[in-house]
């Protein structure tokens, strides 16, 4: 049946993917660039693709504007994910790899526009700009980079270790809520069953990557929850942390919440605060079906997605609570209900 | 490159299995049977077994002992899932999916021992005892009994329609946590592919089986996580619900507890207790790496599986959080440590 990857299924490349291929079989130095605060999709496509060109024989360095979280470690085994340290490693092509605006790369930004190297922009975020890049290899339907990177690396005859598995498999996961969110497709789950073939093992990957939270997240998390309110019949769930959480250990990160509480039936939209400092409070929203939160974060002065935006908003915890659950309740009552 | 379904990767079936195949070709009137508090598997087994063998122009029946939550409501669209009455509907073939001894289908088993019907068994368990079934179609290898609902659908050549494409999903993400747990294999996630690619939307099925979630459960869990407890430099993480809850709503369900807890770095095992009525009190016992909590368990007249076990044990609440602490820290101080 020969081999049932994901460049077979999807057939011919385009004319740009073919130029883009061309330039990385024609590059001898690779610099594999990130953006900043990069994710599993990020980390992982680079790390599948430095070792796929580094068996092609190549020189590939890693630098990102800042270091992976400590739960991608297994990413460097036997790789060196570098730190932006003011210089660029010399370099003949630059690979660009889950963005599509220079700016993603913070201070290594002036120094990648002024580098005399080509540029390769490895992508699945839309882009509605001029593009400045020599070459793309670009897929908006793709669910991750890692999807492209696989490409890539198929195309290019790379030969494919379990560490390159691993590392694709860390970006589909990542970018799909671990194979859960709508852009998981057939592709996605076709790429993910051919990479445990190659020696991945979902649960020690889903163990690395996601149980381990710090020992005191439930502490934190249950004085957060104490401090739930539902609106509109329970189709809104608002909560907040205060500073210095009324008295347990302060919880860093917000997705817990935010989760627990989306996985309520009734819940559409869900709010979460957190006092920054006196005078200053964070805004994370999220709807589960059709509810615009980005519209909500917008008259705050925040943004993002329709499904997952934030803000950063002057006053006080109780006055911001109030006004936000105001204006989200304004929009509820306009709002026809789930989406399902 | 024909259809890549699992049964014709997986090549060919046993005799066995062929007689199975056999004896359900030859029988007009099915009943479909599962076991008691039917999970996701079972009924997912059953509906796209029963939607198969209708659209081959058998007449089939459900019977369960016990009615499906309603988690799984969309598993029933156009298709009746019977909970037992008393008394067996007419049929020639009885299909036991799921289970393997006929214990599990509790106050049905009598009926149907004393029926002259055939017995078919379609399971995924292993089986120690002496067949006492007419056929089976088992493999203990399979991550789910809708992998094998599934084969036996694509043997008998049955025509697949959405409904029965996301009944096996059902299946499939019910055993295997979501793709998380160690049973995810190559063959689950290219059948996965296949369903996604006939029609089965991975998030809308998400949504509906796990964000289904009480709106008083995030305060209860407030109040449970409150209580938490660490022990042996954070491998042990201990909490408890006592009567009443401490004024916030009772939790109904452990799970969310045990996960959170789980997902810590630190946890090796995880206990948690629950007041049922004065003088007697639930336990619910998990282990992430190596750790026996079965044997954990036996020592309190429970028991389970090695990484998760229970036993219900008499006692005030604090005296027995205090033995069970003991003992499970006489056991970690042998204990090696994480598995991984």
């Amino acid at each position: 049946m020969g081999d049932p990857s994901t460049t077979t299924r999807r057939g011919e490349l385009t004319a740009e993917q073919s130029a883009a291929l061309e330039l990385l079989r024609r590059s001898s130095r690779c610099l594999l660039v990130g953006h900043m605060r990069p994710d599993g999709d990020c980390l992982g496509s680079q790390g599948a693709l430095a070792r796929g060109l580094l068996h092609l024989g190549k020189q590939v360095s890693i630098v990102n504007p800042d270091a992976p979280a400590a739960v991608y470690d297994h990413l460097g085994r036997g790789l060196a994910y570098g730190v932006f340290d003011g210089r660029l490693p010399e370099h003949d092509l630059a690979v660009l790899l889950d963005f599509n605006e220079l700016s993603r790369t913070g201070p290594m930004a002036p120094l990648l526009e002024r580098a005399s190297s080509r540029k390769l922009v490895v992508d699945h975020h839309p882009y509605h700009g001029r593009p400045w890049w020599d070459a793309s290899f670009v897929d908006v339907s793709a669910s991750a980079t890692g999807v492209l990177a696989w490409r890539v690396l198929r195309a290019l005859e790379a030969p494919i270790d379990a560490a390159i598995a691993s590392a694709v498999f860390t970006s589909l996961v990542t970018d799909t809520g671990w194979f859960r969110y709508s852009n998981t497709d057939a592709e996605t789950l076709h790429l993910a069953a051919d990479l445990i073939a190659r020696g991945v093992e979902p649960a020690a990957l889903y163990s690395g990557l996601f149980q381990r939270r710090p020992a005191d997240e439930p502490l934190a998390l249950a004085a957060v929850l104490a401090r739930l309110e539902y609106f509109a019949d329970g189709r809104l769930a608002v909560t907040d942390q205060p500073l210095g959480n009324g008295g347990a250990p302060p919880l860093e990160d917000g997705d817990p919440v935010l989760d627990l509480l989306r996985s309520v039936e009734t819940v559409e939209v869900v709010l979460y605060l957190r006092e920054l400092e006196p005078g200053q409070c964070k805004l994370s929203a999220r709807s589960k079906g059709t509810y615009d939160v980005n519209a909500l974060c917008r008259r705050f002065g925040g943004g993002g997605h329709v499904k997952a935006s934030g803000a950063t908003i002057a006053g006080t915890l109780d006055d911001v609570r109030r006004r936000v659950v105001g204006a989200a309740l304004e929009g509820l009552a306009g709002h026809g209900g789930h989406a399902h």
